[in-house]
């Protein structure tokens, strides 16, 4: 077999997007569609939202704890975004990564800037946009029965983030939901054959340049 | 529709392997299945093999012609191969990465790292290898009635391409062929998803960063 000797180096697959662009379901069918692939899940400080659930959707924790958490270096990234706290537990996706597994992380352009600051993890970002101002608010529009205020202030948020994307490695305009997945599979699927994360091709090629 | 503004620079796709590893076949395939992918034609100064045509296989060229062209600068890269000499034609490539297409070329690690020293291209390299010591040598032998010594040459020359693997971005590993087809594909899908070759995202997100 081909494949036995070979293995690679887990990555980190970061997406970001302005809410309103499509992530999440497009996260959701990455991880349903790929092996070795899987989702780290945020802390946050902030109370569940109806329909939310521990371990799922977010980890819910308190302030003190929260503060604890980064005193102690728990945390791989972490930011406050309004009055809320988030931030990525370390253990789980160091224990992915070096079980040569890949992990998907969803967080915004701050905890984006500190993982790729950090030098230390190997980040391949995407940031994902919406097809159009009109789609844009129209997504953000059918999240629930808001005032026109507050849709004001997701779009202005949204504007904000999406002011990051020349920060990332990829772009993914998503306009056909499918395809965008699809885009996505293929940067996952093209970054681990890079030659900079296969680990005993060194080996392999040996045994077939002699026949030992 | 939100892609008709954006555009993106042309590339190269440079494929090496050591013959034997089924970089043709793949090479085919994949002009098949993508638009905006061009094959480069390399000009050699060898003659024709039998079935081989001229403008499809090589343009055929002498050694007068050949030293001319490179003297005027009209390769991207040429490189002494045995006796026989080979290059890649600047003109049509160019044409083509003008147009933001991409185009797919085959040369040996000597060209490829003419490419890439040149620093004037956007050069991505993919090194295709045979899935084992067998598989390759059956597969040398299988292109005719040849003497053993001829084809342990071969496989000298293939070992000795082989040794260059490091020098490359991607390496596939030519089991199943399909799955080497699609990893191919993509690579060249998410590479042209790089925000580095995007052109008109700045116009695109400021469009619907405000409604104008």
């Amino acid at each position: 077999m081909p494949g036995s000797k070979l293995h690679r180096r887990g990555l980190m697959l970061v997406l970001s997007s302005p809410s309103g662009a499509g992530k999440s379901t497009i996260a959701r069918a990455l991880l349903e569609r790929e092996d070795e692939l899987f989702m780290s899940i945020s802390m946050t400080t902030r109370p569940p939202r109806p329909g939310e659930k521990e371990g799922r959707d977010y980890f819910f924790i308190t302030e003190d704890e929260y503060t604890q958490k980064v005193e102690n270096g728990e945390l791989l990234e972490h930011a406050r975004v309004f009055s809320n706290y988030y931030g990525t537990p370390r253990t789980l996706v160091e224990q992915h990564l070096m079980a040569g597994e890949d992990v998907l992380i969803d967080i915004d352009w701050q905890g984006t800037q500190q993982l790729r600051d950090s030098a230390r993890y190997d980040v391949i970002s995407i940031f994902i946009l919406p097809p159009s101002y009109d789609e844009l608010e129209q997504r953000l529009m059918m999240r629930g029965q808001d005032s026109e205020e507050v849709i004001r202030k997701r779009m202005a948020k949204a504007s904000d983030e999406m002011s990051h994307w020349p920060e990332y490695d990829y772009v993914i305009v998503n306009d056909v939901i499918e395809e965008s997945i699809e885009n996505l599979q293929s940067i996952l699927k093209a970054e681990r054959l890079r030659r900079t994360r296969r680990l005993g091709l060194d080996e392999f090629v040996n045994s077939i340049r002699s026949r030992n």
